[in-house]
């Protein structure tokens, strides 16, 4: 007799919390234990705050602390740590859904979970809208039409790089831009490129900024910022 | 006196009627009007058949023919006079609901209504579940983790650009497969990352297919189908 619970990585979208799925909303109020990363500093987790108008009362919780260095990463023993922990929920029958923010594998740590347990429970992996088509949509700017390519880039890669794979496409997303900030607007502004950049900060949430790169004066951004570039002629009419 | 109707572009999922949106559903229940594309050779509307269980009766509908042409795209004639259709409607008072299956703004036929009515018509994009991450979820297998680069490709490119491509990214989606399949297989045959690559036909439907990318024999794809390819390194433990 099968009595073990099921896995769940649930994509809770990229903030407002009526960008759930109804299929992570459904499985979230069946799910008896629910599982989010938050900051090891004591700050609130991000997946739960968007899910929170979905979560009914009674559930087990299970805060994921994990610590965020910039240029580093959680160490796998993190990982190991929790893994078991859900793994016992798991073993008891009971249902463990992990809420993650954006998509849960589009740069999402559910993967090190997915990694830890897949092979010996039932998993089901629910996606989700992830930040960049949530950026591009408030930001009123398409992505890529017909045979463009486009190309999802993590600002903390090198000046080089970035310059060279920014021309190398037709329409590029800059991730986890944060103390990379200035160095990105420097890449773009030696390229030619700040001129129609678009800086997208905590996207479909109440204080959301939208604005010209050009016109950001900070010297960095938050995690949750986005940029994204369009060659002149990927803009279709 | 504002009397005019709102535009909304609402990205309806890959094709679970489960993966739309809260935002999704609750516009589709408020909007007068519903419009989506359809082939012009009469087959069903992939947009309106996800989003219909969730279509309450008694909507004025708008079936936005688009001639689907191999290596071609509708003419500009055609959205010029559905824009124009729509256009009646919102200038009456009614909002508009265009369908768009994934998300409006990546590879989506909304950006030329986009194009022509948002600067005339208050205009709201609400971003879908992307077929890529879809795609992904139902292989089991994560896109991209940390500092890695990914890259959508669409299958009609040529082959070098192709190959060059693939081997310059960590994860690769290749889109719009169809009659590319045996040229995509090629290329990665010729590189070396044939094994590994996953099909993916119709993702999170009844009648999905997944399988490795070395044991589909068609020769052809459906236009609904996709590659999913990630470096050996990508693959995070």
């Amino acid at each position: 007799m099968e009595t073990r619970g099921k896995l769940f990585g649930l994509g809770v979208g990229p903030g407002d919390p009526e960008l759930l799925t109804l299929k992570a909303v459904r499985l979230i109020a069946e799910s008896p234990v629910l599982a989010y990363p938050a900051p090891a500093d004591g700050t609130d987790s991000m997946a739960r705050a968007i899910a929170a108008p979905h979560i009914p009362p009674g559930k087990i919780e299970i805060v994921i602390e994990t610590p965020m260095i910039p240029g580093n990463f959680p160490a796998d023993t993190v990982y190991d740590r929790y893994a078991a922990e859900i793994a016992e929920h798991l073993s008891a029958g009971r249902d463990v859904a992990v809420l993650c923010e954006g998509d849960p594998f589009l740069y999402g740590s559910f993967m090190y979970l997915y990694s830890r347990l897949s092979a010996t429970f039932e998993t089901d992996v629910v996606p989700g809208v992830s930040s960049i088509v949530a950026c591009a949509a408030r930001a009123g700017q398409p992505l890529v039409s017909r045979n463009q390519v486009m190309s999802i880039l993590p600002a903390p890669l090198d000046e080089d790089e970035l310059r060279q794979r920014i021309q190398a496409a037709d329409a590029v997303a800059i991730m986890k831009v944060g103390r990379h900030l200035a160095k990105v607007r420097r890449v773009l502004k030696d390229i030619g490129r700040l001129t129609g950049a678009v800086y997208i900060e905590r996207a479909t949430l109440a204080d959301e900024r939208v604005m010209p790169l050009a016109d950001v004066e900070d010297a960095t951004a938050p995690y949750f910022s986005m940029i994204l570039v369009r060659t002149p002629e990927a803009v279709d009419a």
